[in-house]
């Protein structure tokens, strides 16, 4: 899929905290040799000739040509007229499987030491189809979109993701029982996906009750796939039995393109102080090496980014540590040789 | 609103361990002197004069009678025709606010020690409007339906629950940035009720974000309220947090009645063999007994009970012991005097 030698990525640094850790994973990238050619752009929403706002085209175009891309944290102006870049830029690339894998991190101490799942959310559909009205004065609906073609895709890459990384079982999470038709839909795509993987172990529950078992025992659950806003609030709390946005990759899959990003905030209170935590985007960044089938540096960056959180000595402010960012990023610069 | 001396309450037992747990309830209520006459009906569905099935007459008739029940699970048997029965009770009495409080409980051991939230919940439309249309082969829509009204009354209800119980702060769970309207509708509701109780704290916060918090710091959180959907993941999701939901009790409060539930399941396997945990019911009456403004009584009945887990001695095995339900009841009932 893609060519070897060096690879042309296009890198959206973001807003606030943005800049600072894309130059963080730059450095660790650049330390380990990663074969890496960054495209940087900006994506900060301008307005179209339709006075419309939304992603600049040299961004649409550089994700267009260079097929995949490394992004920081984008903020959206409140108002009138804007959408979520993010949003924006998964629905422009058709980026159908947001992959949020959440597994306990040694030296992060948390509740909760034997998580290790993945959440994989339908991406482009159900309830974010934006399509709502107010049908009279004080009522309004908003339509959850359910097809039989994005949930197929979706429970595919689910069941595929399972075999490929040798992971036991594939959970839908749903309300069928509630929504019978439209949750009933993607139910059953993933129903017929799974008698296409007989190696893997697949089983259905209730949104909620994933969300108890889920805070009592996440050793329960391993992948779990799940229309888009279950996804949303899915990987968010899994997230923070780990250790929070900080800490926790994300990847969006198209077929045409992948965009490997922090799902963070900018956190404009700390912004250009050199205090922010990179590690959310360098683990993103490490999710797109193995996607690049760059699976040995990938792993050897991992290695030393897990290593500097284990020994605890040089961590960000928000681990409690009293380091910069820079001095964290150097930390596993060291630890890669 | 009640009337003095005794009190008629509709009794739902239900299925599975439902008629167990009812019996434990009503020998504890007994032994307390609780002045509640109960009228027992029973709640299986059936196939009304439309072909269609539905709650039998004669529970309808008492619950309108007497404006207020408890009620042990119920059992949906699994086919076309056949909906929620659960759900349709709600939505024939029009019980528009679910209240459902969780609070750690000493003896109980869960990862959490500081748990204090009441999850209040739409309980009428939202997600669970139960429209939907196949618009052509494989498209499903499911309508979110989100009015000023619903959304007003159970804001309001909100406000003043936290006022009542003298809690701090109420929260308000939304998606608005992704459902501007529906979400956007709720959210202003909220926005407008907080402004005539100055005496409680306001904010407002994604569902995501909210889950995040709550299973790292739940002592962040109050009274929430929130549409139907997110009061059922969260709601779940906060039992989980001080024990299950064989624990925590549930009321479903409207203008013309009101009615108590444990919100379980039938647990089938165990029915029958007086192994049943019925503390979540037996706090559900707990609730009751608030409403009913018997609260002398509601807080002996709950010392009673929360003596009982403390001391660990006599437990269901579901908590960890080897004694009956009868054993338990028994126990409790020892600690009335
Ligand atoms: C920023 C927001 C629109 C987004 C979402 O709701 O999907 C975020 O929560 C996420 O998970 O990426
Ligand atoms: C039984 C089911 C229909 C119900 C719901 O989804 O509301 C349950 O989960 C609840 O919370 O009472």
């Amino acid at each position: 899929q893609y060519s070897t030698g060096v690879r042309k990525v296009t890198l959206i640094p973001g807003h606030g905290i943005g800049p600072e850790i894309t130059v963080a994973v730059q450095k660790i990238f650049e330390a380990a040799k990663v074969p890496i050619e960054w495209d940087e752009v900006d994506v900060t929403a301008v307005r179209g000739p339709d006075g419309k706002f939304g992603i600049p085209q040299r961004a649409i175009d550089s994700v267009n040509e260079n097929k995949i891309g490394l992004k920081g944290p984008l903020m959206t102006p409140v108002g009138k007229g804007y959408r979520s870049l993010n949003l924006a830029l998964r629905k422009e690339f058709d980026l159908y499987a947001n992959v949020r894998p959440c597994k306990s991190l040694d030296g992060i101490k948390t509740l909760y030491d034997n998580v290790d799942v993945v959440t994989i959310r339908e991406n482009t559909e159900g309830e974010y189809s934006g399509i709502e009205h107010e049908i009279v004065d004080g009522v309004v609906q908003s339509i959850k979109l359910i097809t039989e073609e994005a949930s197929k895709r979706v429970a595919q890459f689910a069941f595929q993701f399972a075999r490929d990384n040798k992971r036991k079982k594939v959970t839908a999470v749903h309300k069928a029982n509630i929504m019978r038709m439209s949750d009933g839909l993607f139910l059953r795509c993933c129903r017929d996906l799974a008698t296409q993987y007989p190696d893997v172990k697949f089983e259905e529950r209730y949104l909620d009750t994933v969300c108890l078992n889920m805070v009592q025992d996440p050793s329960k659950f391993d992948v779990l796939v799940m229309p888009n806003l279950y996804g949303d609030i899915m990987s968010d709390m899994c997230s923070g039995l780990v250790g929070g946005l900080g800490l926790t990759p994300s990847g969006n899959i198209g077929k045409n393109g992948a965009l490997f990003e922090s799902v963070h905030g900018t956190a404009p209170a700390i912004a250009g102080q050199d205090k922010a935590n990179p590690t959310a985007l360098l683990l993103s960044g490490v999710m797109m090496l193995r996607h690049l089938q760059l699976a040995a540096l990938a792993e050897r960056i991992e290695a030393a980014c897990f290593a500097v959180l284990r020994e605890g000595r040089v961590l960000t402010e928000d681990l409690g540590g009293a380091s910069s960012c820079t001095q964290y990023t150097a930390e596993i610069i060291s630890k890669l040789h």
